[in-house]
């Protein structure tokens, strides 16, 4: 049995790895175009940063590793150039001679290249992508040999970490992001903290604006906006997404999808004896349904996995489970992780839905070092079933998104979440975990028992708004037209506040919804239709803000 | 409606609480017999420390505030010493004048108290427990005015929160443990590395043995140990144990077993209109079905918020959860923390399980500042249903131990884990999470494909040890009587190794199992019978330590 593998790395090597410790006597071959057959793609941005020191650390096995730990043959700067389905054949080249292989078995991990539109100028040799060990190198080099500012085009995750490495090295940097936020994935009443984070670093946003050109100059180049700004740059990173990298096999007859390769359930694709993994195949989120590419290392070292699974045991073989779709990314101090369905996803799926906001502390209030997590999750109307769920904060973030992510895997509702045990002691949560919270003010909803109000419906007439912070919070950022009365009266003020009212529904907001949803309680008791703003002011001005 | 709740703090409270949220018009009374309705009892040692500043921050809500946000009429030093289920009326002394209530339902929320063993000399004013503000209070005045020295009696959660503290002061801490180590529930070979750090603190642990008396002197106690050790003592901490509250109750015929209430799954005691939540209550575990008082903050507030829901609206309130168990403690720079069942549990329960230890990075290897996680999971031999998990380690336990107690409550299997979609950047995991790393392992022993042996079987004759780590490895810690052959030969090598075999099974062993993993594949492959270490000799040596 031979195993022909097209494309080392995360799945490729996933799969190369668990077939030879499944099956001793086949032949497992690796054909990498690059460098390296297994390099820590997720870890370039920290090489330029010089978080990570040694260009050897990022090197995660070796040809030589891995022939002797697991008699697997790679050959590095081994391209792929053709492939005959009928024949069982693909032709690679190598130092000019193109070989023509055999296979039994052929799973193709191709990856993805970086996306390049059609910009003027965008052939300048400053312009660099941020995807292999040699372009981590190149610009490390670039910022040790006197570089000092660069323009990231893309704000997604490798154009964060990206800008953050170029900061963290000294270097004026500005973010160009043709979505209205950074972080586009993110929601934008998150999107905003993350915003400010990057200001607070000394990063420029320029968001909601694309590059036009990128002109060339002997001392640097000039990126310019649609606004006619212009920023000069010794580096331009180019990240505004990639693209499957799969021409050659779509030519051979391997059925793509906008050119990434479909597979069935367990990584095959059109064609006998030809599976395919990583970022080059289109998965079916596990929340919406929808078709897309998820360019995940996790999802890629599983399929990888199952892959070779079904090739050397097809009748035993789990099914490759539909990615959820966790990420995250630190920036600065912060994190911003997600996972699930966002607001976009659900919007094209068509599910109804509704959200929650919350800001609890990642740990025990009374113990140092709290710090506020903005969190908020997306359920669905009619039963509560988690469809997604962001976070941004200091600490604690990535616990409550692994505990989310695994709950949306398990198809948990929102309720389901309070009855986690989560673990408790002060430095590390509290009694009601974050977790829990928004299970109980998700139960709230389900229920009915709590009706909520959004951020984007403050100018809606036809309501009173009713602010229930204390009066020291009302002076300092006052809602403009709204009845200020504390949370602490509003028992006794219901008559004011009837009258106030008029017939008219009320919303309550305070800081963060809490003390609004105990008004809430009230008034509802009183029998005054009413609401509460979800997430409270401090969404509601990150949500202004974004 | 007249809701009457005995004992403020987590359960009772939310009661009270929820209670209002639910009905504007009940009158909801908590009766608390201590000085404060709502304090953080689990950051008690932090204000012994000193890491929290102010008593002031301890104390959650007061009288004052319920009463203004949710209307709440608490008495505090009101103690209810009688109940009349027929009348349906409780007796509560306040200043030695004792009042009968009546109530439409009564939630007993006593909670628990220390156990004081039969020990001579208990009685002594240097003996301080660590259950209120008072006694947090005490024990920092008499650190603050000179205390040098202090004994721990017990060194489960709160004795070690204890014994840090105190140590952070500069007294000579000594930890006394009648079982066979420190922090009982955690397993042996997990509780030696918190053993280590208690060392290394400076903290002198007696584990296995007791204190047989306490003397008194005018200068010191003096706690003699079971060997005629004697320890003097500025300060002795009684942390052996709690035991439910509830004689006053218990007399007037509300069933308990051992003491504690017994309710079913609303919470609902024998007695009609009487429920009863928290440390008070006996629990049937999640896991194994054993009845036990599960002494958590966590499960207390929930229980609290479902018997207010029960009380107020009977048909459609949730049945409250079983407890799954989770727990955490810090302990100087580790954390230890658990979820689901142990192998006591298991045993006497009767449950036929398997172990699986691994030790990975709390992030990726090649990212600054990755911690060691000891790490293992307790699945269920049959199906790898997961029973319980515990973790070890400077950085990330928190976070997998909860993703592992949402696994538990939503009864995954070992192999269900691998399927999560964890969040991955270098900075926070790796592309293998440690959970699927476990979930990967516990495939292989649920399918047959990976046969583990344990440190407890080290010395069982007829087996072949063979040690694949690398030749520097194996002479700076040699394993007795073992051939030594580097994973990366074992290939070449087989002939050796057979004969050496000579139709023994052979039994390989590494560092932390991964090597030997595929040392194991490679024997088994050649049809050696064989069996890989589980966790390797970093459990081995830790097992051998405990």
């Amino acid at each position: 049995m031979r195993i022909l593998i097209v494309g080392g790395v995360a799945g490729g090597m996933s799969a190369a790895a668990r077939a030879r410790r499944r099956d001793e006597d086949a032949e497992i071959v690796v054909f990498e175009r690059g460098d390296h057959p297994s390099f820590a793609n997720c870890g370039l941005p920290y090489y330029v940063s010089g978080e990570i020191e040694d260009e050897d650390s990022l090197l995660v096995q070796t040809p030589e590793s891995l022939k002797s730990a697991l008699d697997i043959d790679v050959r590095v700067r081994h391209e792929v150039i053709g492939l005959d389905p009928r024949e069982r054949t693909v032709q690679v080249r190598h130092n000019g001679t193109t070989t023509v292989w055999n296979y039994d078995a052929l799973i193709l991990s191709p990856g993805a290249k970086a996306l390049r539109p059609p910009l003027p100028g965008l052939d300048s040799s400053r312009v660099q992508t941020l995807r292999t060990v040699g372009d981590a190198a190149r610009m490390r080099d670039e910022v040790e040999s006197g570089a000092t500012r660069a323009v990231v085009l893309g704000a997604g995750f490798i154009g964060l970490e990206a800008a953050e490495g170029l900061r963290m090295r000294g270097l004026r940097v500005d973010v160009v992001e043709l979505a209205s936020h950074v972080l586009p994935p993110l929601e934008s009443e998150l999107a905003a903290g993350v915003h400010d984070e990057l200001r607070a670093m000394g990063v420029t946003v320029h968001a909601g604006i694309g590059a036009t050109a990128i002109e060339h100059g002997d001392e640097a180049d000039t990126v310019v906006l649609a606004d006619g700004s212009r920023l000069d740059a010794d580096i331009v990173v180019l990240s505004v997404g990639v693209r499957p990298d799969t021409e050659v096999f779509e030519t051979a007859g391997v059925a793509c999808d906008r050119g990434a390769i479909i597979v069935d359930e367990h990584g095959r694709t059109n064609l006998d004896r030809i599976w395919a993994v990583g970022d080059a195949t289109v998965s079916t989120d596990a929340v919406t349904g929808l078709r897309r590419p998820v360019a995940l290392a996790g999802p890629a070292n599983r399929a990888g996995r199952l892959v070779a699974d079904h090739i050397l045991d097809p009748d035993r073989a789990r099914a490759i489970p539909q990615p959820v779709g966790t990420a995250i990314v630190r920036v600065g101090r912060l994190t911003a992780a997600m996972t699930g369905a966002n607001r976009a996803a659900l919007d094209r799926s068509g599910i109804d839905y509704r959200t929650v906001h919350l800001h609890p502390g990642s740990h025990a209030g009374y113990f140092p070092g709290a710090e506020q997590i903005h969190l908020l999750m997306h359920i669905r109307s009619d039963d509560g079933l988690i469809l997604g769920a962001q976070a941004v904060g200091a600490d604690g973030v990535d616990k409550r998104i692994d505990v989310l992510a695994t709950a949306i895997r398990t198809r948990l509702t929102g309720p389901d979440l309070i009855d986690l045990d989560l673990a408790y002691a002060p430095p590390f949560g509290s009694a009601k975990d974050p977790v829990n919270l928004a299970g109980m003010i998700a139960e709230n909803v389900v229920n009915g028992s709590l009706e909520l109000w959004y951020a984007d419906q403050i100018d809606e007439p036809g309501h009173l708004l009713l602010d229930v912070r204390g009066a020291d919070e009302q002076s300092e950022d006052p809602v403009p037209g709204a009845l200020c009365i504390p949370h602490t009266q509003v028992r006794e003020r219901l008559d004011e506040i009837r009258a106030t009212a008029a017939g008219r529904p009320i919303r309550v907001l305070c800081a963060s919804g809490m003390r609004s949803y105990l008004a809430y309680r009230v008034l509802r008791a009183a029998g005054l239709p009413s609401a509460n703003l979800s997430g409270g002011l401090l969404t509601l001005r990150a949500s202004q803000s974004a």
